[in-house]
């Protein structure tokens, strides 16, 4: 017997024929005896229906009003999947954030999980209940209601896996499993059958969309064994293995591979400050203040400088972030010094990961090189411990991505279309 | 400076132009310096839709889980009214059934609210801030969601209005008042400026649908003032006066009028068993099949015997129930010893209703004169204090209600259209 948690995303739950077809496979699982708690997500374009509703409402709509309304989506969805398990003869109860309760910060909006209660559910799921969550929503001290960003239910089920313990945490999605790459873009990638948690979290990080990334860090922290499988069901109604999220003792040596990933993620815009003045204190003026407006700077690359006193800086913010970082910096502009802002969203960064590097030299160089035989030029360069990241031209993001799969030998052997 | 409760109903709260039409009127009694709650509806259509969901997932739904999906609704419009009435400038947040908490009976799809906790909410509303509170909805012990059947938000304003000790309770809606008959069948109707709470309920339980029959006894019993009214807003943005429903003590001598009101009622169905055996116990072993299923019997009429040992015996009904007491009572055949089982839904229940009868003998004589010289036929007769309620063949509703509401005096002087 084991204790697992199963998370179904918004496209499992897109009406009540598909939350049948969910209630069936949660069926094989208790009847392979296992204790099992689900985590739902809303259905599919449910959410964004209730954050335009906030929205029109009002552009400045209070967090808390908001967390009342989107966390309706997912509390709907609950009691229906509960109903359709009683329906196929499974004795199931769905349990609201604030019954359980999920008690979070009061950072409405995007909450953090702070402690899940799980006396209740214990007993619960003893009795061989299965119990139903609503992801994405908790509860603040006070007994306000809150959620914890777009994808939070990824982050639900995993802290819901912590909480009790569980022997697993499977993630259903509509893709079915983690790639080398984007598939769209590279047929030959390969499914990875194992990723460590720090890949995955580089990964997460630079575009390879296919779990919040912030419940990729509580995985780790928490040691749960993550699963992430196809929501799709095969011909006698189960799931081939999809992709295991484990810690890096966990790889089989076989498995260790220099490079993990390539992924690639076009929603950065690159700030290029001219003819700043090069002195003491000049970066701190130029960085401070977007900080202070919670902007997040991602590459930075000072150039040489032109005469004696004065220097390019060039850096990337998340292009949703561009608009305000211009006026922020316009209204610095004095204490900077600088005489031009030039500003690019026609640019792409394409990453190569993998827990590998650690112990072999030479990866960043073969990235440069390979990229430089096909005239992409590198407009700026950030790397941590298992990842190394290049800013390119856009338009040469896929040309990019396939070149660099190739090089590091990630090509699966016969074209699988 | 009064504490009023403001109820708005789905028609409302259909879209954020209209919640922001309710939030101008709630910002008027606030600047009036009143301290205000508003109690609301789910958008028009949307319980439709939850309740749907729960019953293509199982025919057999649980009624628990039924009430974590529909009570989704209302707490949607909540949220988005306190958003959109801090967009004008009004301090105001929602609050839940279980945040306040209110207490109901876990009778869930139509619990009775048990008592409201007013601490938290009376301390916010004399800070100032208007409290949302979502209709329909509360908590059992055991902290589980419950719901108070459908129309129940007009009971939970009034509740809540009872609670709080409020100087009244405005209900809006889309009529604009309570008639002496439905305008649709007698153009001449006119809007009652009052209605006791005695009238009111006889009114709701017999087809004139404004408020939910329970809310209404349930301000009798509290000593509610209701106003019934239009949410509709006027050319100055206010609401033309609408039906106050109060005690009979508050009528005035010049309001005194033999009748108050006309109602029919399409909505109940005719069943008679004919040779019944007239002996002690067979209507109990008729009446207590169908009490213990749950059906509501009203109209009875039991024949002069035919023979000197059987009878025929004729009751109504809901429609909504006929097929379920068909079946009971053949399943009880034997024991009641009838011989034959007629069924007709082509009736109607024509009622005149009045605290004037209270004081004035002829009101029944008046009504089954005027409805024999046009030649209609009574089929059953059944009164109470302040009531008289006949069924007839439905094709004579509209006839029937036109020509009392002439007999009784009760057209307008002019045809207001």
């Amino acid at each position: 017997m084991a204790r697992i948690v199963m998370k179904f995303g918004g496209t499992s739950m897109a009406g009540i024929e598909r939350i049948r077809s969910v209630a069936a496979r949660i069926k094989r699982e208790v009847e392979a005896g296992n204790e099992v708690a689900v985590v739902v997500s809303a259905m599919a374009g449910e959410t964004d229906r209730l954050v335009n509703f906030c929205r029109e409402a009002s552009s400045l709509y209070d967090r808390r009003e908001y967390d009342v309304v989107v966390s309706s989506g997912e509390q709907v969805t609950s009691g229906l999947l509960a109903i359709a398990l009683q329906a196929v003869g499974v004795r199931a109860r769905s349990w609201m954030g604030w019954q359980l309760p999920i008690r979070t910060s009061d950072g409405h909006g995007s909450a953090r999980i702070a402690e899940i209660d799980t006396r209740a559910l214990g007993a619960a799921l003893s009795s061989g209940e299965v119990a139903v969550i609503p992801g994405f929503q908790g509860v603040a001290m006070g007994e306000r209601v809150t959620t914890l960003g777009r994808g939070g239910s990824d982050t639900s089920a995993v802290a819901m896996a912590a909480a009790m313990q569980a022997d697993r945490c499977d993630i259903y999605t509509d893709v079915d499993g983690v790639y080398t790459t984007d598939p769209r873009i590279v047929p030959r990638a390969r499914k990875l059958k194992r990723v460590t948690y720090e890949e995955m979290l580089e990964l997460a990080s630079v575009g390879a969309k296919v779990l919040q990334t912030r419940s990729v860090g509580l995985a780790m922290k928490e040691k749960v064994r993550v699963q992430v499988l196809s929501s799709f069901l095969d011909e006698d109604g189960g799931s081939e293995p999809g992709t295991l999220i484990v810690g890096e003792e966990e790889l089989e040596n076989m498995e260790q591979q220099l490079i993990t990933g390539i992924a690639h993620d076009k929603n950065d815009a690159k700030i290029t400050l001219t003819a700043v003045l090069d002195q003491p204190g000049s970066v701190a003026a130029i960085f401070s203040p977007l900080a202070d407006a919670g902007i997040n700077v991602d590459m930075i690359v000072q150039n040489v400088a032109h005469s004696g006193d004065s220097t390019d800086v060039t850096f990337t913010v998340p292009t949703a972030d561009l608009a305000r970082s211009i006026e922020v910096l316009n209204a610095a502009r004095e204490r900077i010094g600088f005489i031009d802002l030039k500003h690019d969203t026609r640019v792409s960064k394409i990453s190569v990961v993998g827990v590998g590097m650690r112990s072999h030299a030479g990866v960043a160089a073969t990235m440069f090189q390979t990229l430089g035989e096909r005239g992409i030029n590198i407009q700026a360069i950030t790397t941590s411990e298992i990842k190394v990241s290049v800013l390119i031209e856009e338009d040469y993001t896929e040309l990019a991505v396939r070149v660099l799969h190739t090089a590091y030998g990630l090509d699966a052997e016969e074209d699988p279309a």
